[in-house]
């Protein structure tokens, strides 16, 4: 006969710690407790198979297992000294779910079950506390109504505060015995009324109807998505603990707490927590009596105090990790009810794994494997002190898209932020940003924006720039020439101006009206420098570069530990102010004479961007595209335009010198508006595209305009060959954007081979100079016919951001508007903007890697797309096989250790993923 | 020893007309010519073999191969009775060369060949004709220049007209034998020049290099392109033709003339064709002359004549097939020079093969096979009478869009276009339209856009109404407002306005200023009827349907063989004036019930429409799409809006006005504008969207808004429940579009399913009444992980325009603005959005076909794209496994009869391709 059914507690324990599979993770750390000397209340596990049974056979259980629960049952009633359901003297059980995996979401609890009329009280008189007696009454009929039955505790909730107000008391624990005796005799009518039968006086029919809520809370939707988010197998089922209630809330010789081995919020190694007298558990959280700091313990009882650090530390050292407990103190007596390895912040999560591999017990590949990649974040950014923000007004709340605390006053243009920028940091608010507020958004400390999403303009540039950023704030409705906007929150509309305080959270996207307190970080500290260290002990040939596409943005890449360039963007550097007035001319003029004249002049100012990157780069790849984005981006907007032209007519002086202002590349004077205007409006409306993502760009105009590439290609190699001269090692690469075949590879190669070739002979370099010349894949017709493109390219960089795009039809800047309906009906897993779609773009991924070596097997694969710094899809660029992946330089560090834990698990796949949050 | 050389002519034939491979068709041709007794100037041809050769060895041939040219040269000295290079009485010959498969581009001729300085001086004495003879020589130096050392003939042609102008004659003709001894002397000069060599006078140089010239053409670059195109192998070759020149311009007795075994304009079975006396061929087509019609060679050379019709009736007895075949009467002596399939139009092509048939020369299938499908458009469509173009202006030349000849006075506005035709036809002219112009489309002969490609929204309205329509045309800058527009005509600029008369022919593209007379072709013609019905025996279960959203499209769609609809757009339905109003405020409204409101109006009507697709396809499937397009194409354009309220404060009355005429579904009067405009302006900006065709749309639009849906499957199942209860057989499909994955499917599959199920349970029909729901696949993602859609869709329909836009990342109506570009430089073969781009989106489409069978085995499979109607892209979809095709109503014969070839090519690999149009 199998044994399903497994008791713990003193004396009387049959599983064991490693045996998760059977008895879940809280059953399994109540049986190692146990067995480790540690005093927790007595009780048995139902293993998870016996789940799996119940749903096979019509959710019914087989005899079996009903005798083995009363059997364990009665072992539980001799180590307690009480029966269950005796009158005079009552076993009260606590009825808990508990999977393999930790499962927020699924589980359910019940406590004093055992409870009915007579045991009730049975309890008065043992106790000689009615108000314990029924308070636990009452709980016990509304927590087993809601999990076995489903009424909500909103019905339950309304009859207690009837009573409250009956009675004229504001706090619970000011109602009295008799109020409380009303209440459950009124919690029974809700009860029947919607669970439509009667309570159940038995309490073995309590016990098996509980225990049948857990197994049924395996399949509640929320528990069933998880489990698919998280890629858990349905076949785990869930155990179900059955353990004797203890409680602190006897008496002043009782109490209940909560503790960590060490400080969960910098991870230094001090006896952490907090405790209350008289109380139960959830007493602790809900914050109506302010706990004392565990340190007090000491005072309260030193026995349980040394007993409980004690414990802990053993605990600690048998899990080899910060331990979370609970414990509770019944009449003087310690029980420690949980105990599992604690959630902590990102300080605490690098120094507790460095300290923890220092002291020996683990090693550095766990250590590594302790810290959430994503957790770094919070050792790169300023964040907010939680207390300052408890005086603030929260507006709103936005898209987290570049991650750090901010405060500043608002500015509404980009021309105002770098005016006010002098006098105090600002925060630059601004509907939408365009690659025009790049000067703008560098002289502001955060940026917030009303509409786009994770990778929008706005989001890309700021994380690129480590500016805390907060965009698809919806519910701001600006006006951007008024200067003003307007919040509603709540019921409330607040109207927000030019120079008001903000506060603005890109880590979780929040926004707050005035100024809260940053805290800086110290990414140097030594523990995150040794940390690191470790991680890249284990990365292997795995490359980690950085986006970046000006010098100052390479040296903070190197800082972080980039190893190289795998994405200049050189459009970048086309915003300029002293050199968009070039750009413009290109674009507007039509003929190819002096769109060659504009380029000369433009010549210059790349090469001395790229001679600078090469510097700051010096040994390392350097990643540089050709020009990308539709022209229409470097020319005033045709909206804009339009509107000012039907204004001109009964323009008064004041709004015509505006314009003059506003169009100052194109426009000398007043009097010349009325004919340049509707030029300059015709060229724009040559430009316009009705979905400027798929038009005219990437290397569409390079094919269209090769005078473009052809500038672009002297200017790098140029740059090469002035900085190989002062002795440094130049790697550049030059990447073609947006093929979608090979031929139009092939049409660019042949100009930057050319102009390379021809620059290098000049130099004397032929030959001892290398390069390379690859593109990015960001089609998917580019990735379908990889084996033919590889022919031609000797690297490939998938550019996500738009193969995402591409390959599911889906505008990043469009899909918000729609992105909150998507996400709450479960059509998405997660924002396929932030996390690599595995399942439709990996695939594509997946076969132009294997299409690319087939015919390449050279082929350099790195990834250039936003995805590049996200920890998940680091894992799956490692895992399809990619050489490198490039991120903005503030994500490099997370995608090291994203790229650290991916081969970990790669060479062990028994080592566990992720850290502790 | 290997035969290189094989000679043909009376008595002296080696080769035979099925060495195709060896002789190429020319040869080929020549050699059974001849062993069928027609007379033939001898010659020999050297074998495609000898080309490769001669590229493998460093462009020289063994030296057997030179001996057997001289020996072959030989007999046919001997056949002839002249010699090669003989002062007295030389042998002229023609150099010719022929591959295996017509290759337009690289034939290249050399005439005359053997003339020097002292066989010209010979020619002259034998003929006592000095101006034959100059004339001959003449025309050999530039064309031996020409071809075997790419002198430009402009530097000829330069010295030839200063004569002319000299000599103050008009005519070629008119130049004196004295003018054109002068002329060889220049032309020599000109050769010596730019060949920088002396003119040879060694004859068996001149033999050898003009042969080394005719291989050289193999590799010229139009020739390589055109094989790669065509997918020929570049080792097959060309051979090269060798032959004794005959000459039609040795008097009065002499006459060369070109014919038709029958009629190639309407396939009439009558003797064709025309001859010129005293003349060479090319003279023939220079139309310098007028020739006579050929049954007046009857009355010139009665006996000849005979000769002629007796021996073209044998060729078309042997080749099967009508013939285009050329003769030369030297001195009342018949050669053919050559003989070939000839070149017909749609109708001639139907006639011919069905009268085949009849005939007994040929069977069914090859009947089938001899029409090329795109040559029905001509059987479906008026079409222009050349003769009547002449007279007009030709302004520009757009893109072909929707074929067909159209007349009419230009409407700029679809409200003009719909007052206008009630007077005369209207050509509505726009610079792209909207769904907006459906009315003014409607009302109009034929459609003229400046903007747009193929797949724009002109072209495919145009398309499936079979209106005429061009697109594209670039040339045209068009004042909307000022009901004009300007082109750009050479170095004129033509302006034309509201009312001018345009003749517009949607097959070629081309415009012109004037009233063209038309054709209209009979459709319904015995011939087109038989051949349809032939060529649907081989097509078997695969089927056609048809695109059309209301009853009168799908009549005209049953009248032209569709078996179904195989997509009902219904958004098109909710353009019409009555519905607007409703569709606008559904629309508009920012919550649930006001939008289920509206739609409640708009259910009847749609149920309306489709009771009336179902009853006119009674007893064929009819799948229809639910909502597809961005809800802001319903609503009045952002820009415009804009530019209005910018105009509002200093409007006068009447401009007011015009702008509650144009808001009239939004503002009620003149003073509402103030406050109505900002609000309406708001809405639509929030529904405007950065790039719309990756947005809110499709699938997007339900799940956001699922009373959309809802209402529409409602409409769909009420209307089927209507037309069923008359007797009718019912098939409908529904079709969810856009969908990336399966969870969207189900989304709205769910409700779909659940309002069916809910109608026909009220009409006491469930079960009995069957329905499929299925998906679009028109976004790589769905193709990627068609598996898993096809676990939930009953049927996949390729939307091929979007697969197309989103797989190469490429807006189709962006496109053409880079379009000529990347067709001049080979980026692209054929337009994308044309013929299915076989090896990127036709690789994801295989894919997803495999894929979706692997899950779903019954899956049906079509394609509704606008390559539904393309035979190209026929020929693939029934190659991948799709079960049927859709197309506009105007393309299914053309569907129909692609799909026949596909199915009988792939049955029998060795059938021949295409039709010889």
């Amino acid at each position: 006969m199998s044994k399903f059914v497994y008791t713990f507690g003193k004396d009387i324990t049959e599983g064991k710690g490693d045996m998760k599979d059977q008895l879940g993770g809280k059953g399994a750390g109540l049986a190692q407790m146990s067995l480790t000397g540690v005093p927790v209340p007595p009780g048995f596990t139902i293993v998870t198979d016996v789940c799996n049974v119940f749903f096979d056979n019509d959710q019914k259980v087989p005899k079996e297992v009903d005798d083995q629960i009363w059997k364990a049952l009665a072992v539980v009633e001799k180590a307690v000294g009480k029966k269950f359901g005796d009158a005079a003297d009552p076993l009260l059980l606590s009825v808990r779910s508990g999977a393999k995996f930790s499962m927020p979401g699924m589980m359910n609890t019940i406590l004093n079950l055992g409870l009915n009329d007579k045991t009730t009280e049975g309890l008065v008189k043992l106790t000689n506390n009615p108000r314990f007696a029924y308070d636990c009454y009452r709980r016990f009929i509304s927590m087993f109504g809601e999990v076995a039955f489903g009424v909500e505790m909103g019905h339950f909730d309304e009859v207690f505060d009837a009573r409250k107000k009956k009675a004229k008391v504001k706090l619970d624990t000011d109602l009295s015995a008799d109020d409380l005796k009303v209440i459950v005799e009124d919690f029974k009518k809700v009860f029947a009324k919607h669970a439509k039968r009667e309570f159940p006086q038995d309490v073995k029919e309590q016990l098996i109807l509980s225990r049948n809520a857990v197994f049924m809370s395996w399949w509640a939707p929320k528990a069933s998505y998880y489990r698919k988010m998280e890629k858990i197998s349905d076949r785990l089922g869930t155990a179900c603990n059955i353990q004797a209630m203890v409680f602190g809330n006897m008496g002043d010789t009782s109490c209940t707490g909560v503790g960590f081995t060490r400080d969960p919020g910098s991870g230094a190694k001090v006896f952490y927590g907090e405790f209350l007298v008289n109380a139960q558990g959830e007493d602790v959280v809900a914050g109506i009596r302010t706990p004392s700091p565990i340190s007090e313990l000491k005072d309260w009882n030193e026995g349980v105090y040394n007993q409980l650090v004690d414990i802990t530390t053993k605990l600690e050292l048998g899990y080899k990790d910060m331990q979370d407990f609970e414990f509770t103190v019944q009449d003087g007596v310690l029980y420690m009810l949980q105990t599992r390895n604690g959630k902590r912040t990102g300080p605490a999560a690098v120094k507790v794994a460095v300290q923890l591999v220092e002291e020996g017990l683990i090693d550095e590949k766990t250590a590594v494997m302790r810290v959430a990649p994503n957790q770094l974040d919070q050792l790169l950014h300023p964040v907010f002190n939680p207390a300052s923000l408890k005086t603030l007004v929260k507006l709103a709340t936005g898209i987290d898209a570049s991650p750090g605390a901010a405060v500043g006053r608002l500015a509404f243009t980009s021309e105002d932020a770098v005016i006010m920028c002098e006098k105090s940091p600002v925060i630059l608010i601004r509907k939408e940003t365009t690659p025009d507020d790049i000067h703008g958004m560098d002289a502001s400390k955060g940026i917030l924006t009303a509409v786009g999403g994770k990778s929008s303009h706005a989001a890309v540039v700021a994380r690129g720039m480590g500016v805390p950023c907060v965009v698809g704030c919806g519910a701001l409705a600006i006006n951007e020439r008024g200067k003003s906007a307007t919040v509603k929150t709540g019921d409330k509309t607040v109207t927000i101006k030019e120079g008001d305080w903000v506060s603005l959270d890109g880590t979780t996207g929040a926004v707050y009206l005035g100024q809260a307190e940053t805290q800086d970080p110290d990414p140097n500290s030594p523990a995150f420098a040794k940390f690191m260290k470790m991680a890249d002990k284990f990365r292997g040939s795995f490359g980690v570069r950085a986006n970046a596409d000006i010098p100052r943005d390479a040296k903070a890449a190197r800082a972080f530990g980039a190893e190289g360039i795998g994405l200049c963007r050189t459009e970048h550097m086309f915003f300029a102010e002293d050199r968009l007035p070039f750009v413009q001319k290109m674009i507007l003029t039509d003929n190819v004479k002096d769109r060659t004249k504009a380029l000369a002049k433009l010549l210059p100012m790349q090469k001395k961007d790229f001679a600078g990157l090469f510097e700051s780069m010096a040994g390392f790849p350097v990643v540089i595209r050709t020009l990308d984005p539709p022209l229409h981006e470097f020319v005033p907007k045709r909206e804009e335009l339009m509107v000012d032209l039907a204004k001109l007519p009964a323009a008064d002086l004041k709004t015509k010198k505006e314009m003059v202002a506003r169009y100052k590349n194109f426009v000398p004077d007043v009097k010349s508006l009325k004919t340049v205007l509707p030029q300059l409006l015709a060229r724009v409306e040559q430009l316009h595209e009705f979905n400027p993502m798929l038009g005219h760009r990437g290397c569409r105009l390079g094919i269209t305009y090769p005078e473009i590439t052809e500038m672009q290609a002297r200017a790098i190699f140029e740059a090469v060959v002035q900085v190989a001269k002062k002795g440094k090692t130049v790697i550049p690469e030059v990447m073609i954007p947006l093929i979608g075949g090979v031929e139009e590879l092939k049409n660019q190669k042949d100009i930057v081979v050319r102009v390379a070739e021809e620059v290098l002979a000049k130099a004397g370099l032929t030959g001892k100079q290398k390069y390379l010349v690859g593109t990015m894949i960001e089609i998917p017709r580019a990735a379908l016919t990889a084996d033919r493109v590889a022919t031609e390219a000797q690297f490939f960089s998938f550019g996500t951001n738009d193969l995402t795009q591409t390959t599911m039809g889906l505008s990043r800047d469009d899909y918000t508007k729609f992105s909150k309906e998507y996400e709450d009906k479960k059509i998405f897993k997660a924002d396929p903007f932030g996390v690599i779609d595995r399942e439709g773009v990996g695939k594509l991924i997946k076969l132009a890697v294997d299409l690319g070596r087939s015919t390449n097997p050279k082929l350099e694969i790195g990834i250039c797309g936003e995805h590049g710094g996200e920890p998940s899809s680091v894992e799956f660029c490692y895992n399809v096989g990619m050489d490198y992946v490039s991120c903005s330089p503030y994500r490099v560090p997370i995608a090291r250790l994203a790229a650290a834990q991916a081969a970990i698990q790669k060479a062990d796949s028994s080592v566990q993923a992720g850290g502790t949050k």
